[in-house]
């Protein structure tokens, strides 16, 4: 069978798994006292170092699916979305409204090509 | 490494993105004033259109993940649902209410086989 | 194209597809009469008879999206979770509260590496 690379040393999950040429994780905020502005930023932040940990780059997402905790921030997520996503090269998305835990106002499911 | 085929202008999302022999979009309503009903038949009529857009078919998805924004409409998605998915040949499928933006009453996330 | 697998003898949806060595389902308790430990339960014992019907193992998932009808129910979940995940093989993870169908608590969407 093909091999899985896991990255991540938490017992509850994998920060990224790798298969068959695709990445996949999962992104909430590293300091989640911040307001939404601050969350989503540091959120698109980290997916960029997720990307360059494993080789990738924006250029090769290919799907991101965002919850927000409350659809009002939908804005700001476009405006920051807007300046970060390469044109061109832009992953699908969804974006849609859920309950997170606590103080969590955003949280992304990536998956992106990888070497 | 592998390419990947993005279709679709906007700067903010691709379309549909092609990787590795699967294609994955994300659908709502073309017309988002019209009701529940209406609505779920457009998005999957848009469905058939981008199947055969990339030279997919029916028979060849893979998964959907639906979004309502209200589980009442569930037994109507069913009946159109039913009505449309070919027998034999149906996708795994979950269905789930959550907040979706101003009028849309459907969202669906799409992912299938691709020449 | 490549061929695609399907388990499952509903017409609304395959059980299980299986595609370019990844398969992927979704599982509900199959007793829903039950509390959200129970549920819970019954979801996780369910994706071990999946992975054997498939010939993978836990050791081979990748992702598993978790639906909780509550998220009171998530360190429930995180309990009955953490006994359960392979150490040092822990698939990627996203917890969120959505509205889910009549008596259901739990619903989870899993993708693992197949033969």
């Amino acid at each position: 069978m093909s091999s899985i690379q896991r990255i991540g040393d938490s017992p509850r999950w994998s920060d990224i798994v790798i298969h068959n040429g695709v990445a996949q994780w999962v992104e909430v905020a590293n300091d989640m006292t911040t307001d939404a502005r601050s969350q989503i930023a540091q959120v698109l932040s980290q997916i960029d170092d997720t990307l360059a940990q494993i080789g990738s780059s924006r250029e090769r997402l290919l799907q991101i699916l965002i919850y927000l905790a409350d659809l009002e921030h939908g804005s700001t997520l476009n405006e920051l979305w807007d300046a970060w996503v390469p044109r061109g090269h832009a992953p699908i998305r969804a974006c849609v409204q859920v309950g997170l835990g606590k103080s969590c106002l955003v949280e992304m499911i990536i998956t992106a090509a990888a070497p």
